[in-house]
């Protein structure tokens, strides 16, 4: 026996199926927009019509934007020598905050791996490519992908392909993070933090 | 300076005032729906809109229904002299999934809290109250609201306010769950199993 109404299952299906969201957080979800106003229900339900109309992507580093170019792009102020490449635009918006870096980014909408066909069609790896060959000033590639095997590997696919165009290609640095402990450190955090230690002074 | 478009971050913000979604998994939704096809993102936001103008409440039960009354409240095969208070609709469906029990259900959107008046209002106790005077099938009362202060003084409540009509008001056993261990119960538990102790076979 079906517990709810066709169209409450189908809202708690849809929620249920974005990133995160499980079964009991889809139906707690979906009873909350039940028990909204009419007009709070509908803000939500434009919100996401509105953000995704509006929303395009930059052609120049492929982050989600309302303008073309973004306004990272755009900016006169910004380092056009240093192209930051990260895996998704909310790491734009997470290297951004810490303002140490004024240069410019692109967005890859994933990572190099040749296995899953279909996500590597989506990858912006022609894109990078093909905006470093156009644009001279760029000296330097930070591959600011996750810490991971695929990161890792988008990382050395990229600085193998740049390896003769006199671009110096970079990675963030891989180490303890801040206020941990060494007690409490994996092997591989550790033995990274130690092939990249740096002179104290 | 803000990361993102207007559009962008109103979805964030809309996203991040459902309950149990913060900041961080507001922004991984906002740009997972950014990423779908743009039928993908009309589907999700017509299911909103669809379920919340095609569900009403139940003027029987209160619990949300396409239909009115709801297919449990005109089920001729439910018992009709048993009704569960329960304090959210998803507690029918939990309750029902059990196939334990054959009654009728009373949806409170809420719990007894004097202090709290804009959340009383919407407490469907009167209508509680109106239909056990209309209906005189209905000898027994479970008040299923949560094993809570708030719970419990809305079953004490409602026991107090039946008092002299001849309904039995009963309450969920309290106790300790099944698979669990003695030894990591909570007193309260505990001390609630000892109370509530059946005699075996």
């Amino acid at each position: 026996m079906a517990h709810y109404s066709p169209s409450v299952e189908n809202l708690i299906n849809k929620l249920a199926g974005l990133p995160g969201i499980g079964r009991k957080s889809a139906h707690r979800l979906a009873f909350h927009i039940l028990s909204l106003d009419k007009e709070e229900a509908k803000a939500i339900s434009d919100a996401i019509i509105e953000a995704h109309s509006k929303t395009i992507r930059c052609s120049c580093c492929q982050n989600f934007t309302d303008s073309d170019p973004c306004p990272i792009c755009s900016d006169p102020k910004r380092d056009r020598s240093t192209v930051c490449v990260v895996e998704s635009p909310r790491d734009v918006a997470t290297i951004e905050r810490t303002h140490e870096y004024r240069g410019l980014y692109h967005v890859l909408h994933g990572v190099y791996n040749p296995i899953d066909v279909r996500a590597m069609e989506r990858v912006t790896l022609k894109q990078l490519f093909a905006r470093l060959s156009s644009e001279s000033s760029v000296n330097e590639i930070i591959v600011a992908t996750n810490q991971n095997i695929e990161g890792n590997a988008t990382a050395l696919y990229i600085s193998r392909l740049l390896k003769d165009t006199g671009i110096k290609v970079t990675r963030l640095a891989s180490g303890l993070p801040m206020g941990s402990d060494i007690e409490y450190a994996d092997d591989l955090t550790l033995s990274n933090a130690l092939k990249g230690r740096v002179e104290i002074g």
